[in-house]
């Protein structure tokens, strides 16, 4: 494969987030701008719950960007519900131009990237991104209806009730805000694993080879990072990564973790794997990764949305599941 | 809103179409690159079908290309079936970067949009873009099986089996191939339609949203152009488009069209209101405009991805259908 390393020159303006009950009772429970307490954002169906947590979300956003909409270029948003209408109908409010992604879980960085790249070239002067995961709208798609109380496998994770947004433009000196310096975007990689309770045994190959090529074509290695961050890939998933990478010669400590490890709460919550979902990575940067980054706590650090690309019915189908993971290097200001 | 126009320096380096039996069958059979007699593509279900068609388009063009994968940037992709596994699959033997985009039936234009961006600024040299849609995946998934032997509503469309295949570069003067100069991208409509049977009638004041903002942007008015091609909005989305259109204020002829109109022999075949899905659009300007553009019968085209933003559950739900038109401006080099 050849460079695909992309140099960017663009800043995380603004950044909001919106979660559910059980994401609020985490431990990063008071860092979020929006929460719900019964998760139904005052609506009917799970489905138009995600939407509502989305249009909340994003209005945050644009609130503390104080721009219009007539200021924002393009907006990339996408989910996990079919057709993508978590964020059709969430974001059908907002007047500015519309691209839909499908990229799985890895979706909130596949937006991000392509805000950054937008606003880095010019193209447009502010972009922005949303994606979101419900619980109970995914997990009735992918797998059973929660009222049907299925037993779930200990490497199962939890679809997190989140919606991130990022508001981009074009990276500002003295501003403060989060430095989005590199991409690198994901190659899809499936290792033959057909388990839909094992996400992260099915995402880790992808971010290992997004990794590898990256360490590769940037000439850097894991010790040059505060922090590598994956999307999703929770504790089961975060464990292969590490085998994978130290078959590869690449050792590994506490700084390699994930934003599905980092969500709940793993004894007093438990559970099992992890988080996962678009809203998992989204909501993790958006309200406790970026003030990391911003205070310089962080300053230099890489993150990976990792997606699963299957469907219920390409599992049915007896496919096994790809994977994809896309890369962003995020650096402070303050170093 | 504000000015989203985005000026571009691309072209359109290689392109590829596949299709099925009654695409082969119509007036446009023979510019068609592939074609399979029975739509199964040598598989035994209807998804894997697609996706093997995608995977066998992209093979075209890049054969046409003569690049390597590694010369490729980054591959954009999207396609109607839930979570977008007819691209998923379909691509996963292309070691490229992927972005997965979900625009519905506009997805075709989003796509090269993007890959268009990507070339002129410079971000990757080469990028490309696939979709496609199949007549037999997606009327099972958005409304009954084939063999229910449902009755069709006259002004319903009959979703295009193809896939179709577009290479970018920036371009190169001489080159003889269609530039693409400007983009515009889709905001959201939604005009209260709820008809899964009437698609041209939910897209069609999306189409004019975009229509009427290029104009104010860039200036032009319809007779400027030789021709301004929409998507899918079959005859009946077209001829509500030209009614919406005399009520702004612009006189139209037969110069807007719709590739829907084009992919059928309307007396011989009887496909109601025409061809629709994210095929239609592809192939149609892979196949049968591009060549016009590239001797100069066309010297000047808007083109505009149109898309429905609903799924069967939005539709159950209750809520209206919104549609979304993506524009792109395409100029022959011989004026």
């Amino acid at each position: 494969m050849g460079n695909s390393l992309i140099r960017l020159n663009s800043e995380i303006f603004c950044a909001a987030s919106a979660v559910g009950k059980q994401e609020y009772e985490g431990p990063l429970g008071a860092l979020f701008d929006l929460h719900c307490e019964d998760d139904r954002f005052g609506m009917d169906t799970w489905e138009k719950a995600e939407s509502e947590m989305q249009r909340q979300c994003f209005g945050v956003a644009m609130k503390k960007s104080g721009l219009g909409e007539e200021e924002i270029g393009a907006l990339f948003a996408g989910d996990l519900i079919n057709q993508c209408t978590g964020s059709a109908y969430g974001l059908l409010d907002y007047d500015i131009p519309y691209f839909g992604l499908y990229g799985a879980c890895s979706t909130s960085i596949e937006g991000l990237m392509l805000s950054s790249v937008m606003t880095t070239t010019g193209t447009f002067e502010h972009c922005a991104s949303v994606t979101s995961s419900h619980n109970c709208s995914a997990e009735r798609q992918f797998r059973t209806p929660l009222e049907y109380g299925a037993q779930r496998a200990p490497t199962s994770q939890w679809t997190v009730t989140g919606a991130g947004a990022f508001i981009t433009r074009q990276a500002v000196q003295g501003s403060g805000k989060a430095k989005i310096t590199q991409a690198l975007p994901g190659i899809s990689v499936e290792k033959g694993v057909t388990d839909m309770t094992n996400m992260g045994a099915a995402m880790a190959p992808a971010a290992l080879h997004t990794l590898l090529r990256y360490f590769k074509e940037s000439g850097t290695k894991p010790d040059d990072f505060d922090l590598i961050v994956t999307g999703d890939l929770g504790f089961e998933g975060n464990s292969i990564l590490r085998d994978l990478l130290a078959i590869e010669g690449y050792e590994t400590d506490e700084r390699l973790t994930d934003c599905g490890m980092l969500i709940y709460d793993k004894e007093g919550q438990d559970m099992h794997s992890g988080g996962s979902g678009c809203g998992c990575c989204a909501v993790v940067l958006a309200s406790y990764l970026l003030p990391k980054v911003e205070s310089g706590e962080i300053k230099n650090m890489l993150i990976m949305g990792t997606g699963a690309l299957m469907s219920p019915d390409s599992v049915k189908l007896g496919l096994a599941i790809p994977g994809i993971a896309h890369l962003l290097r995020i650096e402070s200001e303050r170093k």
